[in-house]
C-alpha cells in the first residue's frame, strides 16, 4: 500500500523545528517577503512538517520562494479587504503567498468572532495554502471551533464524468479537547490527495483500484507519468454504487464557498497554482461552557479510542491522531527532511545568498 | 442494484401535494400539535415526497404522530433559547417534533444572518427531522447558502472500528443558481443511508459489498434483519484504502456541531429517536453582488452538466438534479405515494378522527 515514504536515518536528516523555521524565514526574507509574512510562511510549513505532513511541508519553501522571485507570486503582496461586515469578509490575497493570505483571513475570522461570534472570510487572488487543516487549527487556542477550505485546479472527475473538473478541495476542521488531543479533520474530498499517486509514481509502486481513472473508465494501478487530460482522481466514494456522488457533492461545496462566494472562480476555471480559500472561527462560549465542551469531547474521544478494532487492525484512531504522534517525536528528536529536500532548502538558501544553518 | 423502489401506477397512488400537506397538517393538528407547528411539521414532509425522498417523506406522519399521542415527543413542545449572541443560539427543541425544531432552528439562523451576515443555530433535546437539506434549502429564498447536520444514534463504525459508534450523521448544503437549478447537496456520511439497507430487506435484493460488515469484519450481501449489534454500516470511503477515515472524520465533525456544540450528546450517547441538530446561515450580499454570484453558480453549474459521462453513463448530474426532476413531476402529476404507505396514512387519519381526505 502507497502510505507515506517512511523517513529514516539512512534517507533522511533530522533538523530541529525552531532551525527550520529560522532557515525558511531567512529564504522567505530573501526574496523580498516583507518579515511578518516570511515569519508566517516558514511557520505553517514547519508546522506541517511536524505534524508528519510531508507534502505540504518545508521542502516547499524553494518552489514558494521561486515563484516570489520570479513573479508567479506578487512580493511583497497587498492584501485587502473587499467587502466586510461584523462577520464576514472577501479578501483579496493579492496574489501573493497563499499560505500568508490564508493565515491572515484566519485572524480576520478570530477577530469577528470574538466580537460576534462567527467569523467567515472567503479569499480569492490565491495560490497554494498548504497543509488546509493549519487554518482551522488556528481557532483551537482562542477556544474556538476552525474549519478551513481551498479549490485547486481540476485533478477530480465529477460522479459519473470521464474527465477532470475539481480540485482535490480539501476540508479541514478543528475542534479543541481537554484533556485528549484536539479533533483535526484534514481531507481530500477526491479519495486520494493528488501528493500520493507521486509519491507512488516517484518510488515506483503501483496504486489500488479506484484512486484514478483513465478517461475511457478504466481503472489505473500504474501511477501516471504527471498530470495531464488522460486521466483523473476519483471523487470519495469513487462508484455510484459506494457513494461517489458524496465525495463529488463536498468537492462543489468547497467549491461555491472559495470560489464563487469569493469571486475568484470555480475549480474549472483556475490555472494550476491558483488557489481560492475560505475559513470559519466558531466561539464555543456564545453556545456553552468552554470546560464542559471540552469535557464531552474527551468523553467522545475516549469512547472512539475505545471501539473494538476489525481483525487485523490495532486500534481505532480518531482524526489528528497520526499528526499528533508525528508532531511528539519530531518535536522532541528533530523533523526528519527527505535528504533530496534537504540538499534542495541547503542550495535555495545558498542561491538566495543566505547562511545556511540546517 | 439497490436504489429506490420505482413508484408506479400499480403499486402507489398520486395524490396533489396540496391534498397531502392538509392530510398531514390534520392529522398532526388532531394529536394536539400547536397549529403553526402542525403546519410546519407537514409541509418538511411533503416537501421530501415531492423531492423523491420517500424515506423522508409523508408516510412518517404515522410514526410522528404516535410518538406525539404516546409522549414520546412533548407535545405541545416548549422550545427554548438557552444561550444567545448576534450570530449564535443555542436551542432546546423541547423534545418535541425534531422537524419543528429544526426549521425554528434555520428561521432564527436566517434572522441573525439578516442582521449580521452568519447565523448559526445548535439545538439540543431534538428528534428526527426528516430530509436534512430541507433546513438548508430554507435559506435559498433570502438568497443566502444554507447549511445542516443532524446526528443520530450508532448505526456506523468508526474507520477501523468493528462496532456502530456513530449516526449516519447526514449533511446538507444548499447554494442558490440563477437561470440553473440550485445546488442542493444531501448526504449521509456513511457509504448508504440506513433506509438502503431496510428497502433491499424488504423488497428481497442483496446489498453490494462495501455498505455493511459484520462485528468481524466480513461482508454484508444479505441485508440485515433490523438493527442489532452484529452488524455495522460503512463509513464513506469504506476501506482505510480508499478513505474510510474521510466519512468517519465527516461524521464526527457532525458530532461536535449537533451533538457536542448543544451539549445534547454525541452519537454513542444518543437513544434511537433522539437527534441533536446545527444549521447554518450565510448572507451572500455581505460577500458579493448576489446577481454576479448566481451567474457564477450558473456557470459552473453548466460546465459540470457539459462533462463527458464515462462510458455506460447517461450524463454528469449535479446534487439537487434527481430531487429537482422529482419535483417537476410530482408537482405537475400529483405525489406517489407507495400503496401500503397510503393505506396506513388513511388508517391514521381515521384513527386519530379526521376527514380522510387523500
Amino acid at each position: 500500500m502507497v502510505n507515506q515514504v517512511k523517513l529514516n536515518d539512512s534517507n533522511s536528516t533530522r533538523v530541529p523545528a525552531a532551525t527550520l523555521r529560522k532557515q525558511l524565514t531567512s529564504i522567505f526574507s530573501a526574496v523580498g517577503t516583507p518579515d511578518d509574512h516570511a515569519d508566517i510562511a516558514a511557520k505553517v510549513l514547519v508546522s506541517a512538517s511536524v505534524r508528519g505532513v510531508d507534502t505540504h511541508g518545508v521542502a516547499n519553501v524553494v518552489g514558494y520562494s521561486q515563484n516570489a522571485e520570479n513573479g508567479t507570486y506578487s512580493i511583497p503582496q497587498q492584501m485587502d479587504i473587499i467587502s466586510e461586515s461584523e462577520t464576514t469578509a472577501l479578501m483579496s490575497g493579492g496574489n501573493g503567498i497563499g499560505l500568508v493570505s490564508a493565515y491572515t483571513a484566519m485572524e480576520i475570522a478570530i477577530e469577528k468572532a470574538k466580537k460576534f461570534g462567527l467569523g467567515m472570510v472567503s479569499v480569492k487572488d490565491g495560490h497554494h495554502v498548504g497543509m488546509v487543516a493549519y487554518y482551522a487549527m488556528m481557532a483551537l487556542e482562542h477556544d474556538m471551533i476552525g474549519m478551513s477550505m481551498t479549490t485547486a485546479a481540476p485533478a477530480v472527475r465529477p460522479a459519473l464524468g470521464a474527465r477532470k473538473m475539481l480540485g482535490t478541495n480539501p476540508i479541514g476542521f478543528a475542534a479543541p479537547a481537554g484533556e485528549e488531543r484536539d479533533f483535526v479533520l484534514d481531507m481530500a474530498t477526491s479519495t486520494v490527495a493528488s501528493g500520493k499517486v507521486g509519491l507512488a509514481r516517484r518510488i515506483g509502486v503501483p496504486i489500488p483500484a479506484g484512486w484514478a481513472v483513465t478517461t475511457e473508465g478504466e481503472e489505473i494501478t500504474e501511477p501516471p507519468d504527471g498530470e495531464n487530460d488522460s486521466w483523473a482522481l476519483n471523487p470519495l466514494g469513487n462508484t455510484r454504487e459506494q457513494g461517489s456522488h458524496k465525495g463529488y457533492g463536498l468537492a462543489v461545496m468547497v467549491d461555491i464557498l472559495c470560489g464563487v462566494l469569493s469571486g475568484g472562480g470555480f475549480s474549472a476555471q483556475l490555472s494550476r497554482g491558483e488557489n481560492m480559500t475560505w475559513v470559519m472561527a466558531i466561539d464555543i462560549a456564545r453556545f456553552r461552557d468552554v470546560d464542559e465542551f471540552k469535557s464531552m469531547m474527551d468523553d467522545m474521544i475516549r469512547e472512539l479510542h475505545a471501539t473494538t478494532a476489525l481483525p487485523g487492525e490495532d486500534r481505532v484512531l480518531v482524526a489528528g491522531d497520526p499528526e499528533a504522534d508525528a508532531s511528539d517525536d519530531r518535536l522532541a528528536n528533530g523533523v526528519p527532511v527527505e535528504n533530496g529536500q534537504y540538499a534542495a532548502i541547503r542550495a535555495r538558501a545558498a542561491e538566495v545568498g543566505v547562511d545556511v544553518i540546517i
